[in-house]
């Protein structure tokens, strides 16, 4: 599978309006959820029927819709249709291998965002892609799945005296984004722990396993990059878009978001020059182990090779070999392999072998 | 043959005004049909003779003329003059050579790009050159051979009812460089999925195979890049020409290709990556296996060479040698030899060789 | 621990006005110390009660509140409030995992950089979050633990003709921000001086520990990188915000410290460069050690085996093997030996192998 | 011969006004042609005093002057003045180390370019300085050396309908710089050929030439980098410049010639980036050859050290060493021989050693 | 010594206003020479006494002093009263570890700049610091030591029709930076000769000298570039200043200085990319030699051990041994063992292996 360029079918030439749900349905049925708040009153419910919810559209409370789920298209499609959004906008939210960005609409921002879970069991980093319209009254939040990734959001919703309630959808949208981005930090964070204990392992227990981990952050690092890098442009492209929809005072907010996702990028780019740092530092030890290695096997041979082909000498069966008859010559014979043996262990010393 | 330089004939100081086609021939006939839509009407035709389309031209519906085939010099040298075409757009439809650009000239936006295929067979991506010519109410493309490429655009025109049928030339020009850029992604995604199962490979069956696949992909995906990346940085431009010839409304589309293509881009950005980090690993398994291979030869060697030695030596035939006499020699001789050679599988042992 | 992403605790969808500090608590007590200084007069004490210091806020004298110890979150949430601090400020003080950065709230400036210190004992850089809060008349700054970084501006201050007393609150900020920076050369400096003494080491005592120095330095590198790069940035913008809290003539004095702190990121950049071109020598001397082992087992190798095996054919029992009878046989067979070793030693000889 | 930073003589502290000829003669004789044309008529003829072509310098007509050889210092001198060329022009035209560049000195445009060619003998790539003068009416060329390079200009000045004799000077040096960069496109098409071709040969006749080969075109294409890419710079400047010099209309031409220029260096990026994968796919070759022939290595050392070891434990003398007295001790031996030995095939066959 | 972050004294927190001299003395005493010249008169003498100079300051005619020698701190700080040079111009003149920079103090312009020099004995690239103060009637240089940089511009003033004695003080500050990028120039071109010849070097002489080599030439480049390209940041600067102090017509001068410079940086990228290219050809060849020793190795090894192993069977003894009583023995086992001798050097030969 081709997970750096996921999901992504081909509709060559089909009409870019026809609504597909392209992506892997990671939930069984679709559940949308209506938060309504201004400083004084807050609903919180399940939709049943969007006709409810479309009063809301213009109401002056803030209105929340998180949908879960994205293969139930003709309830996509009827969202869609009841809020005015774009066919391009219905399109990007229903595929789900999309590029984070921000799009600018007038009536409403559209902005894609990938949730990012590190999968302990796999030691894999997914995704799953987040689409936020943010209209002057309104949010619709579309997930590929239900997941509480919000519910500390809705957590301070719920407080009455927090500056969400007082705030408007630009602020809610910061919340939810600021959620996405120190989750980002927590993934992150989580993976650089275990390379920088990396470092240690190389040194202490050189084999293969180092080695195919250390292969493997690099894929994971090259994989939360591709996610991140483009959600910090969008923000960026969001903090300079003066668009009505964002006032100024949550500007600062926004700001303060760019700097933690700033934090984030800089971060991988850290960890993946650590990275490559060590797999440097693997492939020297693995070069000087081979120079141990060979030592070993040179020091064996050089000493025995020729001490055997002196024992050699004297094993050959001429008639006339004057040193066999002669009394001494035994110990006299150890004591040349002995002297060899000695000069040649002193000329290793000194060549520092061992 | 250059490959990465193709097909350009240099034609030093000749007149830049001299029709000749550089490439190589990929059909032979020229095959051109004619479509003009608007609402309420379609006509689909193969054409005759140019003059029966000049009043196309200035009609008020869309036509599109699809030119097949640019071996045929003065057929495409007519219909250069039918439509008023400068003498550089000509030369540069005829040579195969070509950058992907785009140039505004004014009346008309002429567009270059590549057409990307995967030939199964050699394992290696080709490309073909296509020609777009955007005039107010006419679109001229001009393959290098028949194809079927664009077919899902013409089920879309014939489709009473749909966008293209309602837009202008703008729209067409979309329509047509979305199915060329739906496609880069689509051959990406092929050959991602290749290289992301390379990965597993190294590490179980690492031989020289692995890395001629390696280097394989490094160059296609070279290959891609080179035709890719003018592509990006032409879209880039179109976007901001600020041209009558694109409605304010198609720059939405035109915006969502860009991101496309951004896509693209970056995800052949990141298999590159992934490729030089598994050659890197393929060396790192290349050089374990070495140790691997020594430790072996060094142990087999350090165990039996001195146990040779010692064998040696009372294969001499020295008339006095004590030990040859004693009735246990040959037992204590044996004892000496697993003692030794038990105290060095000991020492490697302690060393993790094996 | 990730030590390159430092202390920050995801605070996931908390209200961001919840003010909680994020590091390590590095002092028991929360020491601060109030400065107030113009031309004539100068009083320094430690500050016992807040309310006894707003009168500063408004008065002509510069006044000068720093702050050691960031884990008294009530304390600094009351300087904050009496300072009218934006909650953002407030959080980003307290969170010692923030990224160098100036932002801009109009009435004052809010500077985040790292005071970095070199730690002999375990060779590693350690980096100190300073936070300064910039307005008209006072300066507020929050450093993690007591220390005399600050004490020769002290001294400055006290005496009465520097040009500190004459200066306003900007030129106060460039002198502590100065120090900082005049440190980061000192580490620097430091670190270099070991880094250009590696040098020599490679190519005389090749050992695992220049590997493993190399190793740490990039690693420390890499540290310090990430520390000034951004704070670089934040000089950068700083000297083009037209504030009015900065005045035209102290923007001298920033433009010499963007100098100096340009000075230091390419000085890193150059140290790491340096180390990189280490471990490439290293890796280049650990290989041609590895030809020269392998010339000293080859040589040893093929004279003696060889030669051995000679002798072994005369060591055969073979009833009729008419050499052995001869009685010059020994001679001419030690002669034959000889000449074949100075044959094979002639070659290696010619090879430069020795 | 620093080759990379060619010809240039130290001049320090000298006029710059002193007119000096840096570089190495290519030609005895100075040779100057000039060519004088409109859309009526046509003179061409050698140049004998510079006298005679002063009138050209006002008159409507077309004028280019070419010079081949710079040695001869005054007569370049005298043409100088002629034209009232600046000072630092006259030294530039006259130091053949200049890199290339465009400056505007409003009467007239000063190009500097390089003229490459592969000479095959010695498989380098020799560059040629060419220098434009382009005034309203005239154009001046200077070469180091006789050339036929713009006979192919020549004819088609020839031509009466050409669009050159229409042009005007801008025209002419277009015609002129695009044969030149025409020509860039040639050479490198020729190394690429050889590039493409060598990937082939690093994984069949895998030996030190080849290496070599890579190296050498690395140097080459650095060489050709250093020539190509300042003149892109350079197109890309004239087209922005806004001098009156160039009409509207020949923009064409030139955005044109910038594509080309861009089109050939990112050509040579490409074929260097080729070259970096060759030289790393070569030594994982090499890498993979050294496991072979260790492989090679341990499997004789492997199955016959042990089976020797054996032999000579039988080869001992000792009195007492039962096993010898057996009758068919001998043909045990063999067994256990054969058996070890094919055990240890086994145990590499498994391995996949062979 | 950290060479690379040079005699940069930390001056943590002391007033920026105290003159201290930071660097090596290089000189004894101070030396101060006067010139003042303009189109009709000339005079140069020794300066004794700062207060004879200060009409210079105001008179119509160019005075140029040069002040060669920085540790007389007093004297350097009564010059810098007598011009009104900012104390932060007198702190940089008198740090000799100050990075190349151009200020604008609107009466004068500041800049520093390396002056370069290549040191035979050492091998090494030395620098010292070149500060020009440049006004509207005067320029103050000052070196570290005496030295005769500067003579060939002196020579140029006393010539009396020379274009320095027509120009301002702008075109005498273009003379003397022109000479200090000549310099550069001329050095780049003796370390950029020396690397060329290394490529031969590695080829012929492959041994550890070489790598020195390579190393070497790798940090003086860099310490070349440290020195150079902040240069060139400023040169550029100052010909966006829009400075009074420059004239329309000097400008001409410095764009051609911005033209050297800029040779000068890419030579100096082009030398360093051919270091790296060079040491990875230094470690294939190194790769490449293993490879020819291994083979050597493996192919004594795999011939003579089976060889030995053979004649070790016939040296055991057995009592029942049949091939030893048999006549021909010998002959057929010396006929066995040249076979397989052949049998193996033919399948080494097949290999390629010699």
């Amino acid at each position: 599978m081709a997970r750096f360029l996921k999901n992504r079918e081909p509709v060559k030439g089909q009409s870019p309006g026809a609504l597909v749900f392209v992506g892997t349905r990671k939930t069984d049925e679709i559940d949308i959820r209506v938060i309504d708040y201004d400083d004084h009153h807050l609903t919180d419910q399940a939709m049943v029927d969007i006709q409810d919810t479309l009063h809301y559209k213009t109401s002056e409370s803030v209105t929340w819709i998180n949908i879960n789920g994205l293969h139930d298209v003709d309830t996509i499609g009827r969202i869609g249709n009841a809020f005015d959004l774009h066919s391009l906008v219905m399109e990007d939210i229903l595929n789900t291998g999309q590029r984070p960005k921000i799009d600018d609409y007038d009536d409403y921002l559209f902005i894609v965002l990938k949730m990012i879970r590190f999968d302990r069991q796999t030691g894999m980093v997914k995704n799953e892609q987040l689409s936020l319209v943010v209209g002057e009254r309104f949010i619709l939040t579309f997930q590929e799945r239900p997941g509480d990734v919000f519910e500390p959001v809705r957590e301070r919703i719920r407080r009455q005296k927090s500056r969400l309630r007082a705030g408007g959808t630009d602020y809610l949208a910061y919340a939810l984004m600021d959620t996405v981005v120190e989750n980002y930090i927590s993934v992150i964070e989580h993976i650089g722990e275990q390379i920088e204990d990396l470092e240690e392992e190389i040194l202490s227990d050189h084999d293969k396993k180092v080695m195919e981990k250390i292969n493997r952050f690099k894929r994971e690092t090259s994989y939360l990059k591709k996610s991140i890098r483009p959600a910090r442009e969008a923000i960026f492209q969001l903090l300079r878009l003066e668009s009505d929809l964002i006032h100024e005072k949550t500007l600062f907010f926004f700001k303060d978001l760019e700097d933690l996702i700033i934090h984030a990028t800089e971060a991988i780019d850290t960890y993946r020059d650590l990275l490559t740092d060590q797999l440097n530092i693997y492939n020297s030890v693995t070069a000087n182990k081979m120079n141990d290695i060979m030592k070993v096997l040179t020091i064996f041979a050089a000493i025995f090779i020729p001490l055997t082909f002196i024992a050699g000498i004297y094993g050959t069966n001429f008639d006339y070999l004057p040193e066999l008859r002669y009394k001494y010559s035994y110990f006299i014979f150890w004591g040349v392999l002995v002297v060899i043996a000695g000069a040649l262990l002193g000329y290793f010393k000194k060549k520092k072998w061992f």
